[in-house]
């Protein structure tokens, strides 16, 4: 059973969440696309955990059980890796270990978005993507995406991101003000839902390939060093946007935004984040 | 049937074809070579495009009705990837989309070499290759060529490329001075071909590993923008002799002039193209 | 017969391997894994060779008959990539062509441990990897590996090392102090075993992913150049560690260190090598 916290994802948390991170390293096992795949490991190295891209059917399993968590990005899926998603997420489900959903394209292709229906079955600690993959994913009707790179408002994809919930503990909608759902359980057993408004980042992110991507490989990582999908979906969402913040005064353009971007992950630590993180937190 | 323009490209479609790209931001569908992904990716992103890799045989079609354009680069081919470039490039030429053949070492390597030979029957509205690509490619003899970075002067490839005409409306051979051969149609239906010489760019350009790739994709951003592939050569033969021309004052060697490249694809404008682009046209 | 030096490397024949390098920039086959792909084209590029990636079973023999050396890297394996590299590393083999074993994970995934085996038996020019890799290759025992970064001292792994020298003609094991084993044989026929000590680099490198795949293969490329496998790992981890030296002091964190370490690959050169080389020689 997944962790649900009594609590929603507040700054207090997050810092705690990036202690851990920092203390533990995790190490994530990214099933991802081919045009992340360097990117990804870049970012989960620079922001303090451990990048391991075992996606074969030979392996994927077994590796499963020696990660930290497990991420499942639908990007370029081919028939093997696709049967590798398979037996690492059926893996990290029976070992109670965390593991995140990146649906890209799920709503707009066939063969995927089939796939990820099967895969929601396996219950995703958490899932994320833009606002057009997560109406795309919940089935409410067009998304209008535009290829994967489409942003429809994250305020337009509440509904399906909270119809998704009965999937998931979180599920996250990134754009110009990221918007992350997730369940809280009070003491009587009550469950609630939450929003995150999360703001900040910079207009550069979406111009540089697999920004995206590497943001549900760092979740996967808060959720390995902290078994608490809502707080790790706000802390990797929060480090994202502060990195982005440090890099983009540095930048001459999305090229030079890069390495700086990089060079924030590596940067954020708590006093950055009780001083910029902008994270507002409502009950649905 | 693609366009056939009614006079070679000039610096003023050029600029006019620079703003088509910005305003539509074409979707790019690649299927490239494991090499080149991320970067091309970043590239198109910087251009103004959008990319999206889809290359397995399950989706590659389908992706070709909602992508603008189509690049196949035979750099690293495995048997379901080839599968999938058959499918996307049927998909392309039925439903007239232009799709670009970039036939990385196909005149190397036997196995490739076929599979491009194939995919010409589909009549490419560009091929892009740097000169012993496109020698090998015309089966004009040996291209001396050197793995897959070797440039032959791209002079000597013009008569492999205008062999290759019979196929395709625009060959591009890159090099120190890029080649690019086209055809243009008069009022009386009269087809002559046309030869740009495209100069400027910097040496660091071939010092880093897939900029000729990107070239490439970028060439069917343009087509998708504006369904003239002769046009769409020239237009990405200039911006990213642009870019580089932008980046090597600012690189201190290859590993700094790749930020800097990619902040230079951002940054050419109409102003910067009409200042800078070198090209010569000549009737052939 | 792979050849087996008079005298370990010394600075002189680094210098010596490096002029080589830069004057005949070989053609290396790189079957490695899909995070390091593109970086280490970059590196090869950048250090003075000529990338290639051909990694599929139709064409891999035959590439291997035309490239100067192989390199084998088992990071992400897929069932038809194991196919290619087995192909590859027999023609190698058959050819007397060099060729650079890099087994990540081989110790902690049983199916690509079973590869690895197999592999051995072709008998590597070299075989590279961070120390746990090494110990794992050798069933030593359990290598404590964390992941595909961990990094034991390299000095724990001298005896996994040199038990591997049964099969390769130098093994070395990367850390903060790089330790390189490798065999000479003196005038009467005699074999001795010595291991080079070569210190300096940055903290950095282990930041960035894909840097120790990266070395394995320059390795492969300076085997090309100079035919020598102990002499080809010296030369490439003295390059690495003084390009990283040459990258850290311009860096702001792991993201500016990329580019910086780029750039230092292309700087190194003899009078750097000569300044700055840390080697230290020892006869076992």
């Amino acid at each position: 059973m997944p962790l649900i916290p009594q609590q929603p994802p507040s700054v207090d948390t997050i810092i705690a969440a990036h202690a851990a991170l920092r203390a533990q390293g995790p190490l994530v096992q990214c099933l991802t696309n081919t045009v992340s795949v360097n990117f990804m490991a870049n970012v989960l190295l620079a922001a303090g955990a451990s990048p391991a891209m075992v996606d074969n059917p030979e392996e994927a399993a077994g590796f499963a059980a020696i990660a930290g968590a497990v991420l499942v990005n639908l990007g370029t899926p081919t028939d093997a890796q696709v049967r590798a998603m398979r037996l690492a997420v059926q893996a990290a489900h029976s070992l109670g270990r965390p593991w995140v959903l990146d649906p890209i394209g799920a709503g707009v292709l066939p063969w995927r978005g089939q796939v990820a229906a099967e895969l929601l079955a396996q219950r995703p600690t958490v899932i994320r993507g833009n606002a057009a993959e997560i109406i795309g994913l919940a089935g409410l009707g067009n998304s209008q995406a535009k290829g994967f790179d489409s942003s429809s408002d994250p305020a337009d994809a509440m509904p399906a991101a909270i119809t998704l919930l009965k999937y998931a503990t979180c599920v996250s909608a990134s754009g110009a003000i990221d918007h992350v759902v997730g369940k809280v359980q009070n003491e009587h057993g009550e469950v609630s839902h939450h929003l995150l408004r999360i703001a900040g980042g910079s207009a550069l992110l979406p111009r540089i390939t697999a920004s995206g991507c590497s943001l549900g490989a760092l979740v996967a990582a808060y959720a390995a060093a902290t078994g608490d999908g809502f707080c790790a979906a706000a802390a990797a969402h929060v480090h994202v946007a502060l990195a982005a913040e440090y890099a983009e005064p540095q930048a001459q353009g999305p090229g030079s935004f890069l390495p700086a971007f990089l060079d924030g992950l590596d940067r954020v630590d708590a006093s950055l984040i009780r001083a910029k993180a902008q994270v507002e937190s409502v009950r649905l």
